[in-house]
């Protein structure tokens, strides 16, 4: 388990994450109104068609089309109003040959009405008559039963994150309660001789801690649960005693490891000695990250995250972000917001590995947003701060050009 | 206040609420740790140096650079080590002329040094020697006092969104609580005749309720807190003491109207008299939303969306967010996810009127997904189901064409 030995492009490393992962967290049953962002744990199949009964889609009068075909302008079908259909009730209205019935939009039709026609192409020709002035095909502006949705469709399927329009639609047949999975715990391990809570002031050669609640933030933002569980010393014992303890309270462990390389590969050790197969991947080639270490606890996810935040964050998203996801059994992560921009300035990079350099969104030019990379130390929180999103130099690219099209990754 | 007496741009319509709308949230402190998407109240200034001392970047060794000037790997430059400085302490070491100390990634210099030697450019030349075999310029390897950020700069200004990396900066800088808007309350009176909640088996002609859990969603999503109020008939008292009773409660009014005409004109009626200066535009040319409403009632901004899913979950994606984002002092809201595509057929629109269109993103031709419109009568909530996102067909355009490179706004 030596560090870099077996270096995987970050799309390998998570693949073989996958191919072990086996476990899925349980579900729960949840209002479907408080169901924003959760995963659906079932196919949700309609028990009923919508709409249930022919719907107007405009203010009009409903017709039997019949009555209006070869009506034109200078030539209209005479119709005899037989009353109008309210909304929200049956219609006490039954259309006899050269009968219209007024009707609303999302209202029924008159009993053998079989078409709308909008009230724009009528003309009123009396108190009790109306001209018609085109002629509208069976079905024309209506609604049928089960248009929207049959009985027996499937709605929505497993592993689908749930938006507005899905807790409207599931309202909309009367289903109140879903199942969805359980939001992830993520027990979050922060390492580091130099570590103190950000409460406190830290003494010569101290820092706050800041990845616990980057990481925290993350998980929460991705629907998971984060809990963090202890800020320990650099260590084997102590770090060994908070992760066993942690990860029996979770379903994910993130250990945010220091970034020395004896702090590195004691987090290695530690995270191998918890149970089997132990540590998968040690080592991505990709920038800044590369001391990244992907392991799995008897069935648990583990990662090992650099300590430098830049590094911890664009793993993050790469990794956990992903796990978090499929572990709630959702295939695809929803895509995350990006923007299509012109690079300010050359990027350089190293073929056979992928950077994610970040950069801030300046003036639109042409149409595009202007991505300027925010150079500066890797380690600088505040460089995460004043940036609005990354770009990712591809594996097989030496480094990207001054005015290249780049999607950027917003944070 | 006839409908569409004067039909305004979405855009134009949002900034004459704008100008209009002075009223902001007022503020609540909550721990940073909390504070993921909350919208910052204030400027926050850094209180501290960050870093506080200056932090090696790399593991290897603190030198005094000039001893390395001229060094190679032919002719190597000899110093003497003197112990190593720990993590999390100041430095018992203090560095004469040709002498080296330990140092690691993050940790302080030893006492006297002004660069960090990389590992990578020593070797062992015995117990207690090393060779060093390239130069360092004095503060290289080594990330200044103040370097990230210094005491008195803003690190956030007033307004701003709260990301993971800002919660991460914040605490590194000791900052464990800060003052946000308060999230704004948005309550919503639904209304129609037709109209019964989801969990009501609908009689004839009667629909379930969709736009309470839509619009509800789409509040909790943007950061506000929804309140659903009433599902109230289309009854001039009845809707306005509804209205009257929910305005006290909340920061902003959304009213999802009827979709016929004259349930459309009595939601404005009413909102139009709840106070001053009462009803700013009615009628927006867009499609589908048509006939949405905007007003502001004593201050607070009220809107009438129509009644039809689909539309309203477009004029409140135009208009409410936004809306949202600036009661909490934000006035330029985070990006939409959004997604280049191109389209997979021709789609007609008119000028002088902004069309959104819903498309399903399919297979990536060329590197970029396929953008298919999702073709439907509007008032289908699964349409929205159905579909990725939407593209828009901007006012100036009478259509966009298959092939075309668009941009697909994200549900």
């Amino acid at each position: 388990m030596p560090e870099f030995f077996n270096v995987l492009a970050p799309e390998e490393a998570f693949e073989v994450l996958r191919k072990h992962l086996s476990v899925r967290v349980d579900s729960e049953r949840v209002s479907t109104s408080r169901a924003l962002g959760r995963v659906t744990a079932t196919n949700i199949v309609s028990p009923e068609d919508l709409p249930s009964f022919p719907r107007s889609t405009m203010d009009g009068y409903s017709v039997r089309a019949a009555d209006t075909f070869g009506a034109t302008e200078g030539l209209p079908a005479y119709l005899e109003l037989a009353g109008a259909v309210p909304m929200g009730a049956a219609p006490q209205v039954s259309l006899g040959p050269g009968e219209a019935s007024g009707a609303f939009t999302g209202g029924m039709l008159a009993v053998g009405a079989d078409a709308v026609v909008m009230e724009e192409h009528t003309q009123r020709a009396g108190e009790t008559t109306i001209e018609v002035m085109r002629p509208v095909a069976p079905g024309e502006n209506v609604l049928q039963v089960g248009e929207d949705v049959r009985v027996g469709d499937e709605v929505l399927p497993a592993g689908h994150v749930i938006r507005p329009q899905d807790v409207g639609g599931l309202t909309a047949l009367g289903i109140t309660e879903i199942d969805v999975a359980r939001r992830p715990v993520v027990v979050i391990v922060s390492t580091g001789d130099e570590l103190v809570p950000p409460n406190e002031a830290p003494g010569p050669g101290q820092v706050r801690d800041i990845n616990t609640y980057t990481i925290s933030a993350l998980v929460e933002k991705h629907g998971g649960v984060p809990v963090p569980v202890a800020l320990v010393e650099d260590d084997y014992e102590a770090q060994r005693d908070a992760a066993v303890g942690a990860l029996d309270k979770g379903d994910v462990l993130v250990f945010s490891a220091g970034s020395s390389i004896s702090s590195r590969d004691l987090t290695a050790s530690v995270i191998d000695s918890l149970g089997s197969p132990g540590v998968l991947v040690h080592g991505i080639s990709l920038k800044p990250g590369k001391p990244t270490i992907v392991a799995l606890i008897d069935g648990k996810p583990a990662f090992g995250l650099p300590g430098n935040p830049v590094s911890a964050m664009v793993v993050f998203n790469l990794l956990v972000r992903p796990t978090l996801y499929l572990l709630a059994g959702c295939e695809e992560p929803p895509e995350p917001a990006t923007v299509t921009a012109r690079l300010a300035r050359d990027v350089a990079s190293v073929a056979g590995r992928e950077d994610h350099v970040q950069v801030r969104l300046n003036g639109t030019e042409n149409g595009r947003p202007t991505a300027e990379p925010v150079f500066g130390k890797s380690n600088l929180i505040y460089s995460l701060v004043r940036a609005d999103g990354t770009i990712t130099v591809p594996l097989d690219k030496a480094g990207l050009y001054a005015g290249e099209e780049v999607e950027v990754r917003l944070f």
